[in-house]
């Protein structure tokens, strides 16, 4: 099975059972949705109690990884093996139908299942802290100040092996019934964007200190979405 | 106690505790970090599973309303009144540090935690379901084609009071330790926002149909969370 074509299992935990001719498990679609994005929902429960976290992660293969503190109690319950639920989702319009009941957003999203493990292998943990600034930022951490024995400590890596994981894309913009396509009612749909404003260089930089040119993805008015999935194809190409 | 002043009780499970001078409890925290979302992160467990599903949610004092189908097996769990928490975040940067531990980002993010039930009152439903579209978009019920009741059964209204909240927010930029200042690193801010494009009307428009002033605040250009705090500010005053 290539790369392309190769797809998450279905089973009833990820099957998209509502409007499924939305959904898709195929990794293409699934990868795509989650390299676009910085952030993720990290969700799992705690006594019963389920706690939603948004956090920074990134995608190596069919692995998630994201991190924290040490001290985290969220951390500290993910390391043990539990089941975590993953959501990445990114707004792409309002649509303002001509009825209440066909109101809706476009959107992309993931859901991806799986358990969490801390990364305790030291050589694995290091390598996973390099890729958590260089899948942002290409080649970044070879240019920084090496991380401290202490920092090194005081961060938690996770890892979750993505068991299964649906998309679920909405891209049709307005969809009014025939019937209403023609009543007298006001009907748009407004295109929703995440974008970078102007980067703020530090005002202590000294004047031979100049934008390193992996940072080119990330300009004023440019895409986050657009940027990430750059940075991830560069980082990991 | 002031609407200003009011805040959500603090116990183990929505206490802050990383970081903890970045979190906060107050209504008008809280509140604002909501009010400038479309879409939050409704956690919850089923079998010991934790999903996490995006959806749209609105607040109306301290409620928080999302719908979705009749059919929808998030919502038929969720509406006996299992633990559920809900997540809104706002990504405001991204923070490029001198080493690797200080990389970051400026974020906004409330977790709220209560007990989802759905809404079965069809007067209660009813105002819901038209808050569900005034809320982003004041007054705007009033000029559609009225809810069909096959529409009206096809929609579950969910609704939660919230027990418990908490926000966390970082806002600092860059933050270098002192020592790290003055080395020849590139470190920067890069402002991240959610804007609006050009809105589309429907190709379909009566010449006679024009854009409703009450849309004014969803301009190309402008910040959705923005937009999204006036309109609500709007529909609730």
């Amino acid at each position: 099975m290539s790369h392309e074509t190769a797809t998450y299992p279905i089973d009833p935990v990820n099957r998209v059972k509502r409007l499924h001719e939305r959904g898709a498990y195929d990794h293409a679609t699934v990868h795509a949705i989650l390299d676009a994005a910085a952030l993720a929902h990290t969700s799992y429960v705690l006594d019963g109690q389920p706690y939603c976290t948004p956090t920074l992660f990134w995608r190596e293969g069919t692995r998630l990884y994201w991190h924290g503190s040490s001290a985290s109690r969220m951390l500290r319950h993910q390391a043990g093996g539990v089941p975590v639920c993953v959501t990445v989702s990114h707004l792409d319009s309002l649509v303002l139908a001509r009825c209440g009941f066909n109101h809706s957003v476009d959107y992309r999203a993931v859901m991806a299942f799986g358990h969490a493990h801390q990364v305790t292998d030291l050589e694995e943990k290091e390598r996973a802290l390099t890729m958590m600034v260089d899948r942002f930022y290409p080649q970044r951490t070879a240019t920084l100040r090496p991380t401290s024995r202490q920092e090194f400590k005081a961060t938690a890596v996770m890892v979750m092996d993505i068991e299964r994981a649906s998309a679920k894309t909405r891209s049709k913009g307005l969809a009014d019934d025939p019937e209403d396509q023609d009543l007298p009612i006001y009907a748009e749909r407004i295109p929703v964007m995440t974008v970078l404003g102007q980067p703020e260089p530090c005002a202590r930089l000294s004047p031979e200190v100049v934008r390193p040119a992996t940072l080119a993805p990330y300009q004023a008015g440019e895409r986050l979405d657009v940027a990430l999935a750059a940075a991830h194809r560069l980082a990991y190409s």
